[in-house]
């Protein structure tokens, strides 16, 4: 494989110094860009999109040719494994993902298999070796799956939820039924993710989007216990490179001392937080990734560059930050937006590192 | 007007010792409850309900029939104040408030004018004055309203939202727009929740459902400071009873000592936080509503009843402590359970008070 000609992301997970703050965006290949679009109109639907490695590769190179991004992120879905598990994903068109065999008993959990990636998603580790190879050591490629609890609440819901009513009744009435379910899923999310690393992911997250809807003890118990589990099992160094490891709970803001702990090497912040006050709170044990709200982006350019620098010059001088949303980019957003936050990232980011 | 015959809610949120835990629980009066439903149904349209105080009488004091709960609320909806402004406040069956005239512009919302309760929204002080006179001392009664940045959401977005696209655009591009419309909401809020204790609200409280999809220092600007000056303006007394201000915002957890110093006597705390950390953080400078999450209700009796006490000993043997659900009960709850709730909050607040 060719060396990577721009490491600033890596380097920033593992703590190392980078001439400036390296930055990539949540779904930065998405339905904001004109050319996004197109390839899923020529795709099809949403899935056939994340199953053809021809065009998820395709869109998962075009914010890139667009903007100076710091990273590729495979493009595909976090409900893959539960697909792969025989759920029957589909996405209702403006409704968000559906599964069509919802998991609400404890046989039901039982009969679940963990899939093995080389066969029930190959589509997903053929689409990153492509990926990887195309981007020929431009920039590193990170690879993704959910958490294991984010994963439940869309596999017991069937889809989507406000209220969590069947998660978290079995989770209240039948704990022991809902940790086997998650257990499954972590093997099945560590076998996943080992599974891109040896295709050719160079660093890796678990998005928990979820987790910040559940009590502080329960937390611990029903989501960062599992994603600590994954961590343990992943591949930390792969064909002699180091392969960060980002945990990112959404509205978890409380429980970042926690997050830290688990062995990670990166945590992901949303907006809710500011990323001064992470610092302080947590130190140098990890990486931060985040903290602009996605909501910046609808702002002025001037504005756009201002909240760019209040975070930057907040987490100062030090090593260990990667420029994120907090969430991913709306798709009303106009792209010369995201080329204006690109562009102050980098400049702020090198005017800090002179202090 | 009769004494209090049951002041528990009154002295707890004014820190005062009582002889078990005080409850009530957010959306006490709703679909859960067969006759809820029932009334729902003679009234036509859930505007209807609200707007017919016979009826909206009848639907807050049905809890109360079934449960020995330690406080009335007002059946009303947060959105009555916009709706008074002249958007045009519908419910679309199944999918939540929507305005009929979006506020999207700077003339629009130049155009507002502050609504006077005595007037425009007479049928809620019609309806609280009925309430306390059928009420007889039994309890007290609750009052409250939206938070202006929660009423905006809905007044700029046009409804309910995932991602306030156009609410939190026009904070990041014309943040003086949104601050105009803030100043109004305050102050129509102020009149508004005067005008309910002048009708004989007891104690009144403020939810800020969306405050916490804000950044910390957008929160302070936009949210608590105009949540501020509302508690600045009410009637703190009225007629020689002190008038207890709750705050409440959702996802507020990381900001509480913010919303404590804000000049109220009670802060509302999701689920999110554990009450123990949270009065280890703030102390005694205010009391603690909360905090119970809604889908313990989906549990059996046992749990419901182990859930309960966990959060009465976390909270210990001190004054100051509201026992709530987190945010409104589910319309899928059994009443049943909500009984075994209300039971055992009584039970284990006699019994933390012997420690």
């Amino acid at each position: 494989m060719t060396p990577l000609k721009n490491d600033r992301l890596i380097r920033a997970l593992l703590r190392q110094p980078t001439d400036t703050t390296p930055l990539w965006i949540m779904r930065q290949a998405g339905r904001y860009l004109p050319e996004y679009r197109e390839t899923r109109a020529q795709a099809g639907s949403f899935l056939d999109l994340c199953k053809n490695k021809e065009l998820a590769c395709e869109v998962t190179l075009q914010p890139l040719r667009r903007f100076e991004l710091d990273a590729a992120i495979l493009f595909s879905d976090i409900l893959t494994i539960p697909d792969a598990m025989g759920l029957g994903l589909y996405f209702a068109e403006g409704e968000g993902p559906r599964f069509e065999r919802p998991l609400r008993s404890a046989a039901q959990i039982d009969a679940l298999g963990v899939p093995d990636p080389a066969d029930d998603l190959r589509y997903v580790t053929d689409a990153v070796s492509l990926i990887r190879r195309e981007l020929d050591g431009q920039v590193p490629l990170i690879g993704f799956s959910g958490s294991p609890w984010t994963l439940s609440t869309y596999m017991v819901e069937g889809g989507s939820s406000k209220e969590y009513r069947f998660v978290k009744g079995m989770l209240f009435r039948e704990p022991a039924t809902l940790h086997r379910l998650l257990d499954k899923l972590a093997q099945a999310v560590t076998h996943y993710l080992n599974a891109q690393i040896e295709a050719g992911a160079q660093a890796v997250m678990v998005f928990d989007t979820w987790g910040g809807v559940l009590a502080p003890t329960a937390y611990r118990e029903f989501s960062l216990e599992y994603m600590r589990r994954i961590v343990d099992g992943l591949h930390r160094e792969y064909e002699g490179q180091t392969i960060p490891v980002t945990l990112f709970t959404k509205g978890g803001g409380m429980w970042l001392e926690d997050i830290a702990d688990s062995g990670c090497n990166a945590v992901g912040l949303d907006w809710t937080v500011d990323i001064d006050a992470a610092r302080a709170r947590i130190g140098d044990r990890v990486a931060l990734q985040g903290n602009l709200d996605p909501c910046v982006l609808y702002a002025d350019p001037a504005t756009v560059r201002e909240r760019a620098r209040d975070i930057i010059e907040r987490f100062g001088n030090h090593p260990g930050h990667v420029f994120n949303l907090g969430h991913g980019i709306h798709q009303s957003i106009d792209p010369e937006n995201v080329k204006v936050l690109v562009d102050a990232v980098h400049e702020f980011g090198r005017d800090i590192r002179k202090i």
